[in-house]
C-alpha cells in the first residue's frame, strides 16, 4: 500500500488550473467560460459532492478571462463552495418556480463579456450540458450579442495532464484497489453467487481505504463472458467459470480503472490464450508508451496482436477502443482508436485496455493504469501475469 | 427487515410504461419522443448498467407511437440492451471520429415520424440532455421539417406514480437503510473520525443487503452543523457534537433518501428544539397527506411549524424545499416548495424533509420517506423519534 497522500489541494493548484484555462482563452479571442458540469466545476474550484445525483437544481460556473471564477449556484450549495476557490458566490433559491438561475447567469456573463464577444462552453465529444435544454436556449437569447465557441479541445488538452498532487491520488485508490483484487483468490470460490461478490468486494475495499466503490461491473460464465456493463445476477460461481472483475473506485475524487480475470477451476485453453493475448498487446504498448506518440498509434500496436488477420485501422471489436484517459472521470480522454491523433505526453494518466473475441462470442478485457513519464511509462497498477489465475 | 422482492421487473411493467407515454403522445398530437438520459432509458426498457459513469458514448432511445422503443447506442452495450424492452436495437462503434450515432439517430426518428412531425424531447425542469451540445444542434439540423416539444411534464407525471413492483423495491431499500440507522449507536461513538465513519456506515448497509451506498452525506459539528452536502472530514467526532447521516441506498435500481440525527454525548436544548420541532412539521405533513393535496400545501404545513413569524409562502430556508419525489433518482419531481402545485396522487413516493435554521447559523434536517395510499400515507421509514437520540 501506498501512504495515505494529503486529501484536498492548495490554492495554488486551482490557481495554476485556472490560469491555464485563461491562456487558452486569451489565445482564442475567448471573454469568459461557462461551465454546467460537475467535472469542471470540480477540477477549477475543488467543490466536491455526491448532491450532484440530486438532477433538481442547476449549478453554474463562470471563468473570467483574469481573476478567480464565479459560482452562481443554489443557496444549498452556499457553504462548501464558500471554501472553494472562487472569487465570488451568486445565489438564489432553488428550485425556482421560473428562471431556475438563468437570467442570474446571463447577468454574469454580460458582467464578464460586455455587450458584445465570444462565451465558451464546452460542445464537443464526451461532454454534456447539465441544464435543461430549455434553459440552454433561454440563456442564448439572453445573450444576444455574444456569440458561443466551443472549448471542449481546450479543457481537455488542460485536464488530460495531471499535476503530481493528481497523480499521487491515482497512485494511492489504484494501489488500494490492486489490495483488494490480490485478496480475491482467498475469499471468491465456487458456489458463491455474484451479486454477493460484487458486496464482499466493495465492502472489502472500503476496508481498504477506499472513499467509494462508485463503479464495478463484471461478468462469470463457463468459457468466458459477454457482456462487461451488465449488473450481476445471483447464478452462483462454478468450475469452468471465467470471472472478471473492472472496478472504478476512488479516492479524494479520483479513479482508478482496471479490471482483473480468473478462471474458476480449470480454464479452456481458448481462455488462456486469450489472457496471454491479452498480456502480450499490454506488454506491446508499455513497451512503446512515451511522449509523442498517440492513442492511435497504441491502438495500433495491441489491434496487431490482437487481430492479426485484420485491415489496419479497422475499427477494434465490440468495446471500441483499447483504453482511455483517467482522473476525475472513471474515463477522460483521449481513446486508444484508430483515429485520436491527440499527442500524448508526459503526466498523462492513461488506461491499457485490449480486448479480444474468442470462441465465437467470447469477450475478454485486460486492464492496466499507467502513467506516462518524461521518457516511458509507469505502471500504476501490479502487473496481471500473462498466464490466466487460478482460483481452485 | 422485508422479505427481499424479486429483481428487475416482467414485460409488462414496461410495456405499460411504454402505453402510458404513447397515450400522452396522442393526446399532445406528439410523434416520437427521445430519449437521452439514463433515468428515462431505464424506465422505458429496463436497461440498468453503472456503466453510464463513463461520459465517453452517448445512448439514444426512440419511442415511436406505436410498438416498441427502438435502442440507438453503443456496439457495447448491445448484449444488455438485447435482453431488455426494445423492438430494434441499433448499434454503431463508438466513440466514433465524426458523427458519433446522431444521423443513425436521426435516421430512426425520420423512421418514425416521416417527412414532418412533431418530437417530443425532455427539455425542462430537473433534465438535461446527455449528449454533446453541437451534436444536439446537429441533430436539430438534419431533423428539418420536425418540429421539437417539451415533453418533460408528461414523463414525469408518469413517472412520479409508482407500480406495485417500483414501490416493493423502495421499500425494501428503506428497510434495509433503516436497519443500519438502527444499528450506528452501537458501533459509533466520540473520537471516531467522520470519514471512518462514513466509511463503516456504507460497509454495514452493503452487508444488509443493499447494492449500493450511491449517496452519503453528513455533517458533525459542536452544537450543530451547517453543510449538509460537503464529504467528510477526518475530524473525531467529540461530546456535544450534533451528528447528521443522510444515504441514499439503492437495491435493484431504486432509492431510498432518509437521515437521522444524533447527539454525542449531551446535547444543547437548541438543538434539542429543533429536533423536535422538525418531528413536528413532519407529523403536520403526515396527517395532511392524501391524494388530491399538493407538495404546496404540504410546504405550507410544515414552514407554519418551522418558521412560525415568516410570511407565508416566502421560500423555506436554505434548502430550498421540504422534500420531493423518490425512486430511479435520488431526487425526483415533485417539490415541497411554496409554488409546486402537482396533484398528490395513490402511487407517489415522497420525502417529507423540513428543515430549520438554529442558533443563528446551525440548520437541522429530518427526512422520512413515505407512499401516498388511496386514502392517506404509508410510512416507509422508521419513524424517527421525537426526541434527538443521544449516543453517549
Amino acid at each position: 500500500m501506498t501512504a495515505t497522500p494529503q486529501r484536498g489541494f492548495p490554492e495554488e493548484e486551482f490557481a495554476s488550473r485556472c490560469a491555464a484555462a485563461q491562456a487558452a482563452m486569451a489565445r482564442r479571442g475567448v471573454d469568459a467560460m461557462l461551465f454546467a458540469s460537475e467535472p469542471e466545476i470540480r477540477y477549477f474550484t475543488g467543490f466536491m459532492t455526491p448532491f450532484w445525483q440530486s438532477p433538481t437544481r442547476p449549478w453554474f460556473l463562470v471563468l473570467p478571462l483574469m481573476g478567480q471564477p464565479i459560482a452562481i449556484i443554489p443557496t444549498i450549495g452556499v457553504p462548501l463552495m464558500s471554501e472553494c476557490y472562487v472569487g465570488k458566490v451568486v445565489r438564489w433559491a432553488s428550485p425556482a418556480p421560473e428562471d431556475d438561475g438563468i437570467s442570474l447567469l446571463a447577468g454574469q456573463i454580460r458582467e464578464a463579456i460586455g455587450p458584445s464577444g465570444t462565451l465558451g462552453v464546452m460542445m464537443g465529444r464526451e461532454t454534456s450540458l447539465r441544464a435543461p435544454l430549455a434553459d440552454v436556449m433561454a440563456l442564448r437569447a439572453m445573450l444576444d450579442g455574444i456569440s458561443w465557441t466551443d472549448i471542449t479541445g481546450d479543457i481537455q488538452s488542460i485536464r488530460m495532464v495531471k499535476s503530481p498532487r493528481e497523480i499521487e491520488k491515482i497512485r494511492h485508490v489504484c494501489s488500494l484497489a490492486d489490495d483488494a483484487f490480490a485478496a480475491v483468490p482467498d475469499w471468491v470460490q465456487a458456489g458463491l453467487p455474484l451479486d454477493q461478490l460484487f458486496r464482499e468486494f466493495k465492502r472489502d475495499a472500503l476496508q481498504r481505504g477506499v472513499d467509494d466503490v462508485s463503479y464495478l461491473v463484471g461478468s462469470a460464465g463457463a468459457g468466458g463472458y459477454r457482456d462487461i456493463i451488465a449488473p450481476p445476477n445471483d447464478r452462483p460461481l462454478a468450475n469452468g467459470d471465467i470471472l472478471m472483475l473492472d472496478t472504478g473506485c476512488v479516492w479524494d475524487g479520483y479513479f482508478c480503472d482496471f479490471d482483473r480475470n480468473f478462471a474458476i477451476g480449470t480454464p479452456n485453453e481458448t481462455a488462456k490464450l486469450a489472457h496471454s493475448r491479452l498480456y502480450d498487446a499490454t506488454e506491446a504498448a508499455l513497451i512503446a508508451l512515451r511522449p509523442g506518440i498517440t492513442p492511435q498509434d497504441l491502438f495500433v500496436i495491441m489491434d496487431q496482436i490482437l487481430r492479426p488477420n485484420s485491415t489496419p485501422g479497422s475499427g477494434g471489436d465490440d468495446v471500441g477502443r483499447y483504453g482511455h484517459g483517467l482522473g476525475i472521470q472513471l474515463t477522460e480522454p483521449p481513446s486508444h482508436t484508430a483515429w485520436d491523433e491527440t499527442e500524448v505526453s508526459a503526466g498523462m494518466v492513461l488506461t491499457i485496455e485490449p480486448s479480444v473475441i474468442y470462441d465465437d462470442d467470447r469477450l475478454m478485457v485486460a486492464e492496466e493504469n499507467v502513467l506516462v513519464t518524461a521518457d516511458g511509462a509507469e505502471l500504476l497498477t501490479r502487473r496481471a501475469p500473462r498466464d490466466l489465475p487460478i482460483i481452485s
